[in-house]
């Protein structure tokens, strides 16, 4: 018998003739959110620098964090025992884990982003120690043991770690591999993906929904086989991951190489992509959600998103602020983007002053949250095109 | 004729005969506290890690600034041509200022803490280059280039910071020295306030009230003379500074050793102290305002105040959190006392998450907030004793 999800939807409302775009409304046990979506990166359970009540004030609805991370601290039991991650980190909405696949075969933190994307050079990960069809293992970050991850534990934490909506296990593939590497690792990460089905069917409860990733880095053909295979098995969501080329076309052709031949009634995540510019290309070629650390991260170093200026970002460090009385943006609607001048940031980034990090957190989540409230009314008005010369500097 | 405060008063609504401690409003040109109250250290303009909306859900009612780091950082220029501190931050309530004396005379950053405790050993500053009666010349702590800082000067810079209340400058003396030291220092703290008193009438426009500061190291004589001269001076407030101490009694004995030859009508600020014994010892011999860092300070290392616990605070990093469900206070009526659990605050800190100094400071704010409500309220009824034994671990 077929998995059924039985308190998860994802119905299509309309699709814009134009732009190709779809609204979508996606329903899951802690609440419905409208589709196109930005998921913002809570890595350890915390987004950082924001607190729940500052993500509901920037109008956030939905957000994920990392198994990876999570399982080394505070544990999967921990996080079990103390009633889930929605508890424990005070998130009553709608949730997403990934399986802790992108951090594992990363050469280490944070640098698998250039790989994905084609801008690492070589393969050197010294933090995997092996890596076969039962699973990997990897030394822990924080203290060196040795960890074990497969697809069954792998979806059993996330079980334990209780989001809405999880991802299946898979190997991410690296970008400088070749084809036959990335063909066999693809399809080790298809007979991953049933086992993290099986696995997960033992426990379910109805609480939680699995998405499927369509591996084949950035050969067509390859991505044609992962995603029918996606659409052949009993997954709730299709996530779009692994390697996505070296430029903005190869990224592309990786998307439209793959989502024609997935399911098109489940909704479409792609994984660890988020620029504004990223979101204009891919809603019009069906993706559902986003999700990329770059909102909190380049906060973290003094950069807000702003509309309509050249790259996408101002920074706030830059001299050019220390006088400049402005707020970021009035119109995102919070108290991070109104209540406090471009010169008084650029003074608590030069004071080495957290709050800076705390003010743009919270802009760049607004931002982007409003980012995708006009995105959703554009595709149903039909002027995506317009929006887009709005937002962009071009 | 006298310097008058038209937009400022102190009116003492109540003295408990039983412990001494009085009631207060002090009206200030952005709103009437009461007090005894706690003033929260805003450095750099910013209290660190909490936003002015969450001071404001922590029931914040005044905070202070430092000019001696904002002089250097962004400069008071820039501060007043931005419209003055309040806006600069998003501040809108009472502020205070200090003079800059204090950090001038440490030995370094948070050190003089140590220093006006009776902690320290040795003197030995070398950022503080000269010291004289015209005032003093000392290193940059930003970029090592000669800064000046006069009673003129320190004067003019808190006039244009632009606080409610500001400090005279004063040469803060430390503990180690001699008798003959602390009373030559003492009186050129004395002409320096004479000194601050008319550069400010200068620019006076009614806008900012100034405190006398009280010095005299531990000898009760000096503190007398201080007192006194105080007392005989336009000032709208008192302060206790300086040397207080290498202990407990040595601290009472100072305060014990001013107040009384102190204008009793006038606003009493105790500089720098603010643990929860130092409240209710020191409400009772007439302190009106307390500051100090450690709410703050405290946060960062992961420490929390608590109520009725063997030495005021617990340590959340303590592996006897890791699992405990329970939130740090709910009494305290304020999201981070009440949304989160320890084992989640102990998670943030073990993953090096900086939410959870963001919690904890806005806790420890929030929860001396309500100390002091509770302390009004005891010295209203005369039950300040048993308030004691409730909030202290004895």
């Amino acid at each position: 018998m077929a998995l059924q999800y039985p308190n998860f939807a994802f119905d299509i409302q309309h699709t814009d003739p134009k732009s190709g775009a779809r609204i979508g409304k996606l329903t899951t046990p802690h609440g419905t959110i409208e589709t196109p979506n930005y998921i913002f990166c809570g890595t350890k359970a915390t987004v950082k620098g924001v607190t729940p009540d500052q993500l509901r004030e920037a109008k956030t609805d939905i957000i994920l964090a990392n198994t990876y991370h999570l399982m080394l601290q505070p544990g999967a039991d921990l996080v079990e025992r103390m009633g889930g991650l929605h508890k424990f980190m005070g998130w009553d909405g709608p949730m997403l884990t990934d399986s802790g696949g992108f951090q594992v075969f990363s050469l280490g933190e944070g640098t698998m982003a250039n790989e994905i994307k084609g801008k690492a050079k070589g393969h050197d990960n010294k933090s995997l120690l092996s890596i076969n069809e039962e699973g990997c293992v990897f030394k822990s970050y924080i203290d060196g043991r040795k960890i074990k991850l497969t697809p069954e534990s792998a979806t059993h934490i996330q079980q334990q770690l209780g989001a809405d909506l999880f991802m299946q296990f898979d190997e991410c593939t690296p970008y400088h591999v070749d084809k036959d590497y990335t063909a066999r690792s693809m399809e080790m990460s298809m007979r991953w993906g049933d086992r993290c089905l099986a696995e997960f069917e033992r426990r379910h409860d109805g609480s939680q929904a699995m998405y499927g990733i369509i591996q084949g880095g950035v050969h067509e053909d390859l991505r044609k086989i992962s995603a029918e295979y996606t659409a052949s098995r009993d997954f709730f969501g299709t996530a779009v991951g692994g390697c996505l080329g070296g430029t903005d076309e190869e990224m592309e052709l990786v998307v439209r190489g793959s989502l024609p031949f997935a399911d098109p009634s489940r909704p479409v995540h792609f994984l660890g992509i988020g620029q504004l510019k990223d979101i204009f290309r891919f809603v019009r070629l069906g993706v559902d959600t986003f999700d990329c650390v770059i909102p909190t991260r380049l906060a973290r170093h003094g950069t807000a998103f702003m509309k309509g200026v050249p790259g996408e970002t101002i920074n706030l460090k830059n001299a050019r602020f220390r006088e400049d009385n402005t707020p970021l943006d009035e119109d995102n609607g919070v108290s991070a983007s109104c209540n406090f001048s471009k010169a008084y940031i650029h003074h608590l980034f030069k004071a080495h002053e957290m709050l800076g990090m705390q003010i743009l957190a919270q802009h760049n989540i607004a931002i982007l949250n409003r980012l995708m409230r006009e995105v959703r009314e554009a595709i149903k008005a039909g002027t995506l095109d317009e929006l887009e010369k709005e937002w962009l500097f071009k």
